[in-house]
């Protein structure tokens, strides 16, 4: 399983019973939260979605409505006798904050929170699951995206051609790599006559607060799903050039010049009651487009072949 | 009117939909906010509550189920256009937290945010219609409780035996405070003769977090109603003192002994999910105890005269 659930889809003010940014990542048995907005935890219950199970948590700027619920998370995990380490990546200016608030509390975690301070676009956590990286987007504060990809499986051996052609099994290894083969006699066996090839890893793109930059679309090329916000629907560009936020139209042209497969928008300004407009009129550019509710997940589909 | 309203009731994890602790004291036209749980602000929203007519919040103490949602109501009422002074009275070190989180934000405040740390036992606003008093309590780190109290109201002319007892009308006005009269011929008119008494002032004492003390009882003698956390149920009354808690029967104890005239409990623990035993449990000792739940105003009655 991998997909995204929304715990919060709005911009600065609550508003709406909406809440302000978190989302959890799921890629099999991983949890990742993103952002982490006041009231995160209550949202997690509320959606029954297990504290315990988060190891990663990325925070992308600074503006309390991507982080002011991450003391109370933290500082509950703690209460609850969490003993697994945490891994935090957020701005630097984040560890003092939240050593301050530990310490004017008296608290001392059961548990190891390790943090890194987030830089210049690199990869975060690699193994051979999955990945994450962080690349810089363009707010009016230092503000990161992170993308997760699901690590590309290696190719199947097709056993029948593999042993018609003579490769010695001790080479499947490397066959399953994309190596070709090359006997003693100096025939090539070339890889893709006897493997077969194998699902392409996905990958979701969270691109923060931001605003429209075409640089973006370049970072995120070909992701399966995009995460872009739209704060503003499109008659409101210069409002959201001036806050360094995006309009639907905006997200929509992220999305098709990174070649994305699907396109989640959210961080919906207070001032909209009503969400249906900005599904319209992202879909006019981009109809793989779905709008990030709460509580909902959305499934990140397997990419063409 | 002068009541509570409770927007969280729940000590430090939340749980069963219940909020960390935030209360609203309404005394006429002016509105307290008693600590500012991670929520407070939708808390607000969901019971309409008006953020803008807050101009006085007093913060207990530095757990961050207490304060946790300041930041961001604080960061909202800017990013509303508040333009109102807003008074916080709070432990010292919230200064330096509240204003790093303003600082990585970037964020001026449009209005004036005039910060008074809390120290000795003292009067903290004092005008004509009501003054804030704030006490220490016993809790694992500093802790303050407040009380509100509306001020007496001067007594009232009996003109007819003013007239009556020859007190020249200039001298009304001392007759309101209380002071006698006396004739140039120097005999005297007793102030009771000539005024009547008018309804005392109410109060409500709310002591946040602490372990069972009997010295509270004096602090907030005779209120008219006395809010006493009860963290739990009365046979868990080692584990409430290893925690700097209190249970039942001890908050009860604290009413009965400060000669309150209505007790309301709350801060309940996130281990009971059903809080009907509290009630049991408080009225055993002082039937005049109602349970603090979320939503709910409890109007603080007149005194006995």
């Amino acid at each position: 399983m991998f997909g995204v659930t929304i715990l919060g889809n709005n911009s600065a003010i609550p508003a709406y019973d909406r809440h302000p940014t978190a989302q959890i990542v799921t890629l099999n048995e991983q949890l990742f939260l993103i952002d982490c907005g006041e009231g995160t935890q209550m949202q997690l219950s509320r959606y029954k979605i297990r504290r315990s199970r988060i190891n990663h948590i990325f925070i992308s700027h600074l503006h309390g409505d991507h982080y002011f619920g991450l003391p109370g998370l933290v500082t509950s995990m703690g209460l609850m006798g969490r003993e697994n380490d945490l891994h935090l990546y957020a701005p630097a200016p984040l560890q003092q904050i939240l050593q301050l608030q530990l310490d004017v509390a008296d608290t001392k975690l059961p548990f190891k929170l390790h943090f890194h301070p987030l830089g210049n676009d690199a990869t975060l956590v690699s193994n051979e699951k999955f990945s994450v990286e962080c690349f810089r987007v363009y707010h009016r504060i230092d503000c990161w995206g992170f993308i997760i990809r699901e690590k590309k499986k290696p190719r199947k051996i097709d056993r029948e051609k593999a042993v018609a052609c003579q490769v010695p099994s001790v080479y499947y290894e490397r066959l399953k790599n994309g190596d070709d083969y090359e006997s003693r006699t100096g025939e090539i066996v070339k890889n893709e006559w006897v493997t077969i090839p194998n699902i392409p890893g996905r990958s979701y793109a969270y691109c923060a607060d931001t605003i429209f930059n075409p640089a973006i679309a370049e970072k995120v090329k070909h992701v399966s799903m995009l995460y872009h916000e739209t704060t503003y629907l499109k008659t409101l560009h210069e409002r959201a050039a001036l806050r360094y936020h995006s309009t639907t139209h905006q997200a929509a042209q992220i999305a098709l010049q990174a070649e994305a497969r699907q396109l989640l928008i959210g961080h919906f300004s207070s001032k909209y009651e009503d969400l249906g407009e900005f599904l319209t009129e992202t879909t006019d550019l981009f109809p793989q487009t779905q709008l990030a509710l709460e509580g909902v997940t959305y499934l990140i589909n397997q990419d063409k072949q």
